[in-house]
This record gives structure tokens, C-alpha cells and sequence, in this order.
């Protein structure tokens, strides 16, 4: 007898809980042991399942880091989505980045973890192109946004670059040795850098 | 029968041969496999040596990763140590932060294992502690006495923070995707966050 529709609708809320689940255990590894603690039997623990289920829903191990990844992009998405009408766009994506949950250690350490294996693991590379082009795609509009906003010219390519380098290096600084660099020194950057090309920004 | 001086002598430079082809093997396997590849076994059989040498000469794994990352920093020392009078303080480091050295796929692999290390290793913290301080000090060095040198006032501290966290992020992004970013586009990149500041840089 077939599934019924409703049956089969929740065997795949089902497995996308599942999913979300191992995905969830995968980030708590890296975030507490980097690479090193992303294994298949710490993440079936931290979940509290069987070994087998990571290759069932993703394949492999290789499989649930690039998923782990695409979710890492997730929360800038969300942003990127709804912006605010109140502050320039640039300002907006400033304050979101500097906030807490993605200037935050754990998040952080992740990063980090995942930039270290993207040169050694081709899937996680393919998967860094396809989301990088987006976020830079983003980071560009924002600039030329805001430059248009307050009437200057800009060679929007070189400024992204810069600015994308910048963040993730901030980023860097800050998972090594937090107490040498706060969230405002980070904004302070970014206005050091921006400023002389966009104007003044309230970030 | 004590040793002669020579004898002593002899022994002293067969130690430090010994430890520094450790520190080669060490360096060998982190840049073909992260941290991961960074084991007693691996590196011992890189090196063609005994395991318990490793202990013998640093004390313990870890205490060879502080070495490497010691090691790591000592061709930065020596391009502050002998400034190039031909350039301004700024344009020199600049021309060899992103030289073929410092900014090959290699050197930069070996860098970004080590920072994700950091978080999770006191000793290395400690490490990263003592060396970064000096290479801030430089940083902020060349900043200041190329601004003198072309009649500009800055505010040296923000302005370092930012540079320094540029540079990273241009370590970064090159380790990651290479083809995305020319060491004249890292070049191109430091030139728009400085020329503001400094005044025109030929980098």
C-alpha cells in the first residue's frame, strides 16, 4: 500500500528534523574540538544516534560539512533578505556582523575550522564558490547603495575585495585572542577603511 | 671523562640541526594535511626519526607546534630587521607580505591550521601572545614613520588594527581560492584602505 500524502509529508518534515539534528551535533564538535573533533562517531554521539545515520541523510561525513557550511551562510541570507529601512546598507550589514551570534566565538572557531579544510576537501570548495558569489554579490550592491546614498563615486570591485578581507581578517583576530579586539574596534575599522570613500557612516 | 669544549660544542650544533628538521617535518606535513596530519607518527616518519626524539627535543607535541609557529614569524623579523632605504617603511612590508614566500598556498595553509589552533592550546596562546606584540609594534612603526614622511597626521592605533587584520584576510581568502585573489589584487586592496590615510604608496 502506498504512503498516504500526509504520511509521506511527515516522514520528510521527518528527515529534515533529522538532518537539522546531525547538523546541529556537527557544529557543536567544531565548535568545542575544530576539525579534529568532526568525526563520525562524536557527531553520532553528540546527537545520540547510530554511526549510520550521517551517511544516510548526507551521504558521508564530507557530505554533513558541506551542509554545515551552506547553514553557516544561513543567518547573513536572513539578513541580506530584510533590510532595514532605517540605516544605510552598508550600516546595516556592518551592525549585523559585528553583533553578537556571528562576532561570537563559537561561530567564529567554526569559520575558521571550515576555511582550514576548504583547500583539502573539493566538495567544501565547490560549495564555498557557489556561497561566496552571493555574499560578495551582496557586499557590492550594499556599497554601491550607500555610495549612491550619499552622492559619492566609487570603484565598487577593489573596495569589496578589501572590505570581504577586512571582515573575515577582523573575524580571525578576533577568535585568537578576543580581549585584543571588541566588536567596536572592529566597527572602527570598517569606518577607517569605508569612510574616506563612502562618507560617514553611524555604525 | 668530561667532554672537550669542541665536543660540546659539536653536540649543541647537532641539537639544533636536529631540532630544526623536526620543525621541517612539522612544517611538511601541516601544509600538506592541517592539524591533523600533525601527529607524533606522521611527523616522525616525515623527519625519518625515532618518535621519542620529538619529546627529547621539545618536550611534547605541543611544544613543537610553539616552536613552529615561533619559527613561522622569524622571516617577518628579518625583513624588519634590515629596512630597504629605497622605500618608504610601508611599501616594503607590503611588498613582502605578499611575495612569493609569504603569500604562497604553503605558507598560508600552515598559518591559518596555527590560528585555529590557538583558541584551544595555551601554550601556542601564549606564543601567539609574545610574538604578536612585536609584529604590532612593526606594523605600527612603519604606519607612523611613513605618514611623517609624507606630511600626514594619523591616528596609528585604529589604523594598525585595521591593516593587520586586512593583511589576514588577504592571507585568507588566498589560502582558500587562490584564483580569486592576485597578490596585486591584495596589493590593490592595502593601497585603497592606506592611500586615504598616507597619502599615495607605490605598492
Amino acid at each position: 500500500m502506498p504512503a498516504t500524502k500526509s504520511e509521506a509529508s511527515h516522514k520528510r518534515l521527518l528527515a529534515r528534523d533529522r538532518r537539522q539534528q546531525l547538523e546541529d551535533a556537527a557544529l557543536s564538535c567544531i565548535a568545542r574540538g575544530g576539525i579534529r573533533a568532526f568525526t563520525v562517531d562524536q557527531v553520532a554521539a553528540e546527537a545520540g544516534v547510530s554511526r549510520g545515520l550521517i551517511a544516510h541523510h548526507f551521504g558521508s561525513i564530507e557530505g554533513l560539512l558541506v551542509a554545515v557550511y551552506s547553514r553557516m551562510f544561513h543567518q547573513w541570507r536572513e539578513i541580506m533578505a530584510h533590510p532595514r529601512p532605517d540605516r544605510l546598507p552598508i550600516e546595516a550589514l556592518i551592525d549585523a556582523l559585528f553583533g553578537d551570534d556571528l562576532f561570537g566565538r563559537q561561530a567564529l572557531t567554526i569559520w575558521l575550522t571550515l576555511w582550514g579544510e576548504i583547500a583539502t576537501n573539493p566538495l567544501l570548495g565547490a560549495e564555498h564558490r557557489a556561497q561566496y558569489a552571493g555574499y560578495r554579490d551582496s557586499i557590492m550592491a550594499a556599497l554601491t547603495a550607500t555610495a549612491k546614498a550619499n552622492g559619492r563615486q566609487i570603484d565598487v570591485d577593489p573596495l569589496a575585495t578589501g572590505f570581504i578581507c577586512l571582515v573575515d581578517g577582523l573575524g580571525v583576530q578576533r577568535c585568537i585572542e578576543p580581549a585584543l579586539l571588541s566588536a567596536e574596534d572592529a566597527r572602527t575599522a570598517c569606518r577607517v577603511y569605508l569612510e574616506p570613500h563612502l562618507g560617514p557612516l553611524a555604525v
